[in-house]
């Protein structure tokens, strides 16, 4: 692996200069338009709302100009003809010109017709997706859905997908790129076929934990000061970002040196809002970890949702929902939470945050039963996208899915297929990267283990900066450098595997609920 | 006055809304600008500021782009030659094609070096300057505005001025558009004199009123309250703008709906905290006055800072400095300011926030020696640019002034000549602004008390809507139908004077201080 710059000389490099400044002048747009994105959600008075889209729609028009600028294509090719440049292909010239090429194709691609046709579809899709919602109606939403499947169809036409692959791929990549659905079925099987056996086994326990830890009533100023303490000690870095609050906590990440996330309080929810705040901090310390010298340009992007997703989960659970995470927190939280909390044990807590229960909602799943959720969502929009499962068939599908996987009845459409955001927008090939991201954290994290036995005795005590550093070196710091599998390759040796992440719910699980 | 359409047929009509759009375009960048600016000043982590100011100078391209695309002077021409648009001059397309050619000439007659040269300038001469007044060394700040003054007077000279006129006529413009410094000097003769005897007879007091008010520790999250709770009632709409916080208080509006006010707190200082708000509401209830179907476009735009100063000065010293106001107020304290206010006599606060001293500071200044800071630099800006005064003799003449005017000796530098930021980006002709601010607001309120005598048994209630709703409708409501004076002649029906000011000082202040 080559980390230094290779240098080549005349009028190539000047190709590839003038290449990277067109870049980093669209990516500038678009952290532009990433910080009017937050301000609508986190800052905007409410009646700002319809001048503002016309403002974001302006300035991703201008977006879309500067980043299918033809002189792109053009410098692409010039530098994609000398081997001085791409020899060595995980160079840091090489990594931005395949990066650039790959972003270049996809985004010119598609006819401007679909552009715009797509960002219709969303717009009103989200409209009524969220009138079928709150109805619990999915009849309401079927017709517009179908239109958006259409759509995605002739999308991931025009995108193609390798040999052997399927259309569901194509849309994926823009999500995960090099993610095929063949990759996801691999890895999928034995985890779903094993966290059936898992959670057949917790929910038989005689002794769960207790939710206490989960009831207690909590003001959420003290909640704000407990959360943003845990932000500082696991290394969040708030002269390059910010916390705020919004209803659904995000993180928006514009460079390194200005990120920012969000999270929630409610007052009989403490937990909620510690568990948001690491996710979110894992996002944002993933991405004030990208360097600042690649700044508007691949190496200092992150690599995909999945990975970014690794970053956030490894954060909420490895560490946050850890004995030795809790052997350091448990005894400050009297002081930060008031006496609301004086009469929990430690196994009260430790406890609570790590109860499993199946159930209906996606988002306030907990760890164990989050990725069957995602596998439901997998199967559905791979068959409706293959033409193997037909639309009007969702609920009834989806329902006997969460029957078989978590052995519980779907009420009604607003608490089964209705529940997600997603499809409305037109977005299919998402929802695995959640679980890839647990997945990948799951990895990753073994790893770290193994580099750093004495990881957990450091949680133990407070200290989150090794753990940090090891991501800063081994992930952040690579940007695009690795497509996510070779990253996960390169930096523990293996190819992703459904193991890592069982044994870490079956390794902590197990003892909690003693069986 | 005609306030609806004048309707034309065919292509001309067509051109006007070619060109009203090309309008809306550009103001949407530049509305995007200001809220990047907002953010900088209000939310950006620390370490953002290096690549805003990449996106904002990028920004700041794309728009002068836009606004002087060659197409909207093509249009303009068009649209000026159809009389059915602008024969009656106080139509909306009248206005807006005025105010367009206005701006759009402005913009187009500066050089593209020049523009260039006047940033780099602003931006080295903030940081000179910026380091002169903390040596407090007008020395280290000269040569930097000798420069800034020759490329000032190169300004000039491409804008042009009016026969009869002079150099400092041509950068007032751009602040108050068709105000000379002639019109300056004929309102400021007769202030500052009868300003002068003013102030010497209150100083002469043997019975000036209490400071206590002033002393008083109050926790800033009370003051914070305290302070929402009065811009609530004065009608500062908080679903359509917000209030935080910053080190000098703003208003950032980017169109009526979203409209931003910051303000400051310090816990010694509340009648700062409540005048800074109150000061800033005045902004934004004009910036939320004007009118939705007119965004974008000169109609829905302020006349001039002055005329927004107007606004702001009026709520804040006729209204927040009256006693009818107080008489609402005062018994509101306790329940919001703690039991710190308890104390205090109706007459100690009424009386605090009236207090008058001549001091060093313009933006610590008192509602009746203000205006003596901007004479003074409006009577050597104007002779700077003219040519009548040497920049090397800057602090001797700002000391002189001092003492004329208010009878104090200034100390050093940082405390005189180079306590303001306004030289240092190259803005000339912009002081004054301040004073007209509050010459408008005395005429204008004055003619308010005429159309609604009860206007004052109005705030003793708590009442403030018949204010707002009058400045809504005689001042808001135009956008730039009228220029300054011919607003101030159309809603007072006389031209602008320094008698309704003097009126409101005198028959506010020696009453107070028995004089």
């Amino acid at each position: 692996m080559t980390t230094t710059a290779t240098r080549t000389a005349g009028s190539t490099q000047q190709a590839y200069e003038t290449l990277l400044k067109l870049a980093r002048d669209a990516q500038q747009l678009h952290a532009t338009l990433e910080i009017m994105h937050w301000d609508q959600e986190v800052k905007m008075p409410a009646r700002g709302v319809e001048y503002r889209s016309k403002q974001i729609a302006q300035l991703a028009r201008i977006h879309h100009e500067a980043a299918t600028d033809k002189r792109i294509g053009e410098l692409l090719s010039e530098c994609e003809s000398d081997s001085s440049l791409t020899s060595d292909p995980r160079s840091i010239e090489a990594v931005n010109i395949r990066e650039l090429r790959r972003v270049y194709d996809r985004r010119t691609k598609l006819p401007t017709e679909l552009i715009e046709e797509e960002a219709r579809l969303s717009s009103v899709g989200q409209h009524t997706w969220a009138r079928a919602r709150k109805n619990s109606d999915f009849s309401e939403f079927k017709p517009m859905l179908k239109d958006i499947i259409t759509l995605l169809r002739r999308k991931a036409d025009c995108f193609g997908w390798a040999p052997g692959g399927e259309p569901w791929d194509a849309l994926a990549e823009d999500y995960e790129p090099g993610c095929t659905a063949a990759d996801v079925e691999k890895v999928f099987t034995p985890l779903r076929d094993r966290l059936v056996t898992l959670l057949n086994d917790l929910m038989g326990s005689s002794n769960p934990p207790s939710n206490a830890f989960n009831a207690k009533i909590i003001p959420i100023e003290n909640q704000r000061q407990f959360v943003r303490f845990v932000a500082e000690a696991i290394g969040f870095d708030f002269d390059r970002g910010r916390i705020d609050i919004s209803t659904h906590p995000f993180c928006s990440g514009t460079h390194c040196n200005d990120v920012r996330i969000t999270t929630r309080f409610h007052e009989n929810n403490v937990n909620d809002a510690l568990g948001s705040t690491m996710h979110e901090c894992g996002h944002g310390i993933y991405e004030q970890g990208l360097l600042e010298q690649h700044i508007g340009t691949p190496m200092g992007e992150s690599v995909s949702l999945g990975i970014h997703e690794s970053q956030s989960r490894m954060w909420e659970n490895q560490v946050g929902r850890s004995q030795a995470f809790w052997k350091w927190c448990y005894p400050k939280m009297p002081e930060h939470l008031s006496g609301a909390v004086k009469d929990l044990s430690f196994d009260d807590v430790y406890g609570a945050v790590n109860i499993v229960k199946p159930d209906f909602i996606r988002v306030e799943a907990d760890e164990a039963t989050y990725n069957m959720h995602i596998m439901v969502r997998f199967e559905i929009e791979r068959g409706i996208i293959a033409g193997d499962i037909n639309v009007d068939d969702i609920p009834e599908v989806w329902n006997e899915k969460y029957k078989q996987y978590l052995n519980i009845d779907v009420p009604n459409d607003a608490k089964g297929c209705l529940q997600d955001i997603h499809w409305s927008m037109g977005s299919m090939g998402y929802f695995p990267t959640y679980t890839f991201g647990n997945l990948y954290a799951a990895q990753f994290f073994e790893k770290a283990l193994d580099d750093m036995p004495d990881l957990y005795a450091q949680f133990e005590k407070g200290k989150f900066d090794a753990l940090r550093t090891w991501l800063n070196e081994n992930i952040h710091a690579h940007g695009q450098r690795y497509r996510a599998a070779e990253l996960c390759e390169h930096v523990t040796g293996k190819p992703l595997s459904a193991d890592p992440l069982l044994r870490h719910l079956e390794g902590k699980l197990r003892p909690i609920y003693g069986v």
